[in-house]
């Protein structure tokens, strides 16, 4: 994302406005924290919180509880809510959560301790407690946890008229609807109006002849990533969620799927990498350390077996030294070939563009890619190779090792998101150390293979 | 994203279904392919049509051109929407395009050439091709290109009576809005209100007083990931677009939006692979081959420097021909650690998680883990080559540049991207290739150099 002029003074505004406002917590000057924070959106609030360190949030805590409200919490990133929470009085809090839809309360508690959720749960109204309770005991990251239970339905038989007389004479209806649910007798979901749809049709059109193509509905306990995927391959604006007998039981809404995307998006980006996903930019030194160490020891494992690798031919690099020098330059190509393939790969697996129906087709697509490339990368660097040490012989052999490592790049970075795939596991999980491990062994390999054959 | 049961049985069933249809390809059997792909959703046809090759693709669209519309022409992917548009029957063309909204039109025009664009403006009634030229005359990737221009306004000092009656007695809505927005008498936005509102409220109530909190504008020039930004920030669902004199010009809804964060995220993952970010699973080995080339000949340079590097020490490894075998742990296990960073940051920039406020303390954040980290590893790779070798000189070479180079990853991660974004470019543009030639230089630098002082 390129940034703008316009992005660039938005960034100047926000910077000085945390200067201002770390100015007033060393200050204790709990008036000008009001001045700044009050016109504040709950997002930009807790972006703040996120800014700043551990200690100066703790400062602003404890001068502004006051401010802190629902909204906040539910926009605060999971990873330093806990501290948010626990540095509140125990009435900010309940005040706070009292005031959220019972699906923002469970977003809330599902990330916290159990001491912390009880602090929360206590302080609900019995009916949301109840809700809260049953949303709970839904699979973690499933439409049930992330359903809000508020829905606006109708009967099927109903026409326009009778829905303007009852959404009219309702006593409640929630902040956010944007369809009317028609429901048979047994409260299964069997269509949905929009509301500029009810508000332009007649009063005596039935509701049945001005149902959105676009319905369909999600099980409660289907994974939400499959929820965001629906939301995005089909333009839903919401969508009923129904029981394991096809019953509603709540809606979600765009709002809560953009999300979700938004946090998939995060997970496939840094599991690719080897960060924990649960990593963000407001930890702290030793937990972004203990998150990373996990995937740098397995990298040190492999990274021994080229070590073996290259142990297997010291007799070559003894008798020319050289070769040393050269063979990262094939290692590290390949690295970035399986990285390219690797993106494509896993970015398509989860935008389900590449499935077990096209599989071989880009399996054979980036066979010849690597193929092509090799040859291309193979000319460029053994045509050098020859000019600078005058010799062809070693031109070829890092012309040849290069094309064979292309390939293996180009294969394995499509090969093994698809593995990991098949087995049920994350294609992004760590695939970029699988891929790197391979090309290392195979650059190593073929370069110094070839040249013991060749150049000894 | 973990595959579910369901998910995987729903892939059965498409794979099922992409055999029958290409079979009835196969067999130029017309009526067949009626019966499998009438009853799909278009972005469901789209996703048929990117799967299979270019040739079955121009079976298929020979056959049964005439089951394309424009919703099946709006969800292709741009890498194989000009291919499809070419194939088809100029009145098929001009039939699709002309049931669609302007800005589905202009998503489609934007990325084919003059004769195709051509083809489609003049194949558009005369109102709606005026629409659609006044759109492109925004710059790529704007809001104005993004927006509908079908609103649905009222004048601010209306009450509730007044906009049902207007919405009831309207002869045309869109087919998709969730607010009337309120405008001044200079047609300048002040506010919006939702239907379910509208519907909810006393006839009586002015409109001004049931106005939503989330209220804010965007302008027309405002690029199209700002505006995903703000969507996904504020959890808006529709954003009026103002002109250069703050005067409403169309609206941005949230599907929109959510598409544009979706492909924002794409362009992240792949420019960070170095991958050119309008690669798709669907071009063919050539188009995937060239895309990649440019960044493997930048590395091919870039890896040179490694080789300069390595070749400084040829006599100290001519003399110990082990360091060679054990080189490439210490700029492996750098490598991953630099991208473990990057992926960090190059996530919060595009989050605005990381921004000048905050940037210096995450840049000490990092130096700290890398410290910990580079600390941790050390100790396991020293103890591994004391033992190994017998001699704990070469444990203490290798765990000094394994803490050298840790250091070094951590802080490129981060600096690189912060130093891309600073000069107006994108952070993710390549950064891993930047960060990896950073920790193969520094590792094998740091290794061959404490080698040749503490060994020699």
């Amino acid at each position: 994302m390129k940034e703008t002029a316009a992005e660039r003074d938005e960034e100047d505004i926000a910077a000085e406005r945390l200067t201002a406002v770390l100015a007033a917590v060393e200050a204790r000057d709990a008036a000008a924290l009001d001045v700044l924070l009050d016109p504040l959106h709950a997002a930009d609030i807790a972006d703040l919180l996120e800014q700043i360190s551990p200690s100066e949030r703790a400062d602003l805590l404890a001068l502004w509880h006051g401010g802190i409200d629902g909204d906040v919490l539910s926009e605060i990133d999971e990873s330093i809510r806990e501290q948010v929470i626990e540095s509140l009085p125990d009435e900010v809090v309940a005040e706070a959560v009292r005031e959220l839809d019972t699906d923002d309360v469970v977003d809330i508690l599902e990330d916290l301790d159990e001491p912390a959720q009880e602090k929360i749960l206590d302080a609900l109204e019995d009916a949301d407690r109840v809700a809260v309770e049953q949303a709970l005991a839904y699979p973690e990251y499933s439409a049930g946890r992330l359903m809000q239970r508020e829905v606006v339905v109708a009967p099927e038989h109903w026409k326009v008229g009778e829905a303007i007389d009852f959404l009219r004479g309702a006593e409640w209806l929630p902040d956010q609807f944007y369809h009317v649910i028609l429901t048979d007798p047994r409260m299964k979901p069997v269509g949905y109006v929009t509301l500029g749809r009810i508000l332009s049709a007649a009063r005596e059109t039935p509701l049945k002849e001005i149902v959105e193509d676009s319905f369909r509905t999600v099980k409660a306990t289907d994974e939400e990533a499959n929820v965001a995927y629906i939301f995005n391959q089909y333009h839903l604006i919401s969508c009923p969620v129904v029981d394991e007998n096809g019953r509603l039981v709540g809606v979600i809404t765009i709002d809560d799927a953009m999300n979700v995307l938004d946090e998939e998006h995060e997970e496939d980006m840094l599991r690719l990498a080897g960060v924990g996903d649960e990593s963000s930019i407001s930890d702290g030194p030793v937990a972004t350390a203990r998150q990373r160490l996990p995937w740098l020891v397995v990298n040190l494992f492999t990274a021994s077996l080229s070590a073996l690798v290259i142990g297997q031919f010291e007799a070559t690099i003894a008798q020319i030294v050289v070769l040393a020098a050269l063979m990262p330059i094939v290692a590290s190509t390949g690295g970035i070939a399986g990285t390219q393939s690797l993106a494509v790969a896993v970015r398509a697996l989860a935008t389900r563009d590449l499935t077990r129906s096209n599989a071989a087709r880009v399996v054979r697509r980036e066979l010849f890619a690597g193929i092509l490339n090799g040859v291309g990368l193979a000319a460029i660097l053994g045509l050098a190779g020859t000019l600078i040490f005058g010799d062809y012989h070693i031109g070829v052999v890092l012309g040849m090792a290069m094309i064979v490592n292309q390939i293996v790049a180009a294969l394995g970075g499509v090969v093994v998101p698809l593995t990991l795939e098949r087995f049920g596991l994350d294609p992004a999980l760590a695939s970029g150390t699988f891929v790197t491990t391979l090309t290392d062994v195979m650059g190593f390999f073929a370069f110094l293979g070839l040249a013991t054959v060749i150049l000894l």
